[in-house]
């Protein structure tokens, strides 16, 4: 499966009182793998945004596990893939290294979301994953995606 | 089991490009929830700081379920309890409610850390969660935090 | 002029490794009292977004004064109201308080903007300040945003 | 004067339901900035912390100003420096340029703090910056601090 990878500066902003990362920011920087990785497949959101029936990639669920807290000054690599693809949904996995090691592990199921047909602009529905993206996505290979 | 009760006005802050609550949110609300139960208990943060042993409440694993998305100008209710105890950990379950209907669900499995006898300031230990705090999280009752 | 109140819980999330608010978190909260304002003068974000050409009350500047720093368990009263009205703009000035002493005060200046003529849906232009709008931002009262 | 560079991805978690970026988020990086020029010029907080009398730096007062909005997808370099010194505190400046163009421009007032002598953990006093860290921060170069 194709890997996007993104360096992440451990920064004060992302420190809580403990002097460690206060998680949420994991979940934040899951969403920047999502994208990036979406990127590294040649389907950056703002090409997909400007296609006519793209809603977004709206999650119905995550979950993550924290084995060892980083911290400040702390360089972390985000390595993320697709792990399973569904007709409409695919789980991504989301892994965070430093030195290699993996500090933590996260997993995101976002579905392929286009406009609900004659309905309000706001509404959303679950449609097929375009064949394109699941083949670009299932390719292999590793891209760094750090600004 | 206590329940705490948090009232969450969805600011524009909130809400992403797609018009919806940004994920990563919801899990800055279930750490809000965390220390609202806590507190709801009778032991809010700062008051477990400044005794002997008492390091946070640090989080192992976290994950979420998204029935509904919420939209800004919604108004949530977050419910949290203690839904299981280890010994040196507990599971805290997350309800988002809107207009009494569950828009969202999450998890949070935190252990009781302690400091490292013996070792640097920085370093954590899982220690027994106290009998006093198991107690008063066990007894019924439902506790509105809104500020 | 009218004002807006909206109070703040400081969490464990807001703070930082120095055990103080992460700044840039006044900022969110002036952003929160904007738009509590402009809702308590009968004019929240999505009434105004449903109209045919309002666009947003985008930033062109903003400041603060930290006068005394505020810590987890402290609450806040976020005070808001219209500073000065230019034609196309306006200045907001919101102050923080804790127990009725001013811990903070900022300013942000936003512009009444408008979708630009004949031209892409990004586009944005000042345009005048309704003068409803104006109105009721300008009447004696204080509301209670408070969720 | 010393010049700390960091390149910023522009990321959908950074962006308002107007599809741009949500402005505190120039406050959170122009932190960011400040701790990267602290870095290039050879005092990471990490080692300013470990030192016996420093409690950070903590804002006084900060502004920016908002030139051009920035979008999903652009690419920002961050550039700081210090602007003005005074004897316990400095102005530092920071410029946000997207292809060479300032797109937003930000000062943070910070003064060096340390624990106030005989008295609680908590107390912060200003005292003076120290000689060595006034020359570092004045020395003519640029430094890419981006991960």
């Amino acid at each position: 499966m194709l890997k996007s990878v993104l360096r992440i500066r451990i920064e004060w902003s992302h420190c809580d009182p403990a002097r460690i990362i206060f998680n949420p920011n994991y979940y934040i920087w899951m969403d920047h793998g999502a994208h990036a990785l979406m990127e590294a497949a040649g389907f950056p959101f703002l090409k997909l945004v400007a296609g006519p029936n793209f809603r977004g990639l709206p999650l119905v669920a995550s979950n993550a596990e924290f084995f060892s807290p980083a911290r400040l000054g702390d360089r972390l690599d985000l390595w993320s893939e697709v792990e399973r693809f569904g007709t409409k949904s695919m789980t991504m996995v989301h892994e965070f290294r430093r030195d290699g090691i993996v500090v933590a592990r996260g997993r995101e199921v976002r579905v392929w979301a286009g406009a609900a047909p004659a309905d309000d602009p706001e509404k959303l529905v679950a449609i097929p994953i375009p064949d394109d993206v699941r083949e670009m996505l299932s390719r292999d290979g590793t891209v760094d995606m750090t600004a």
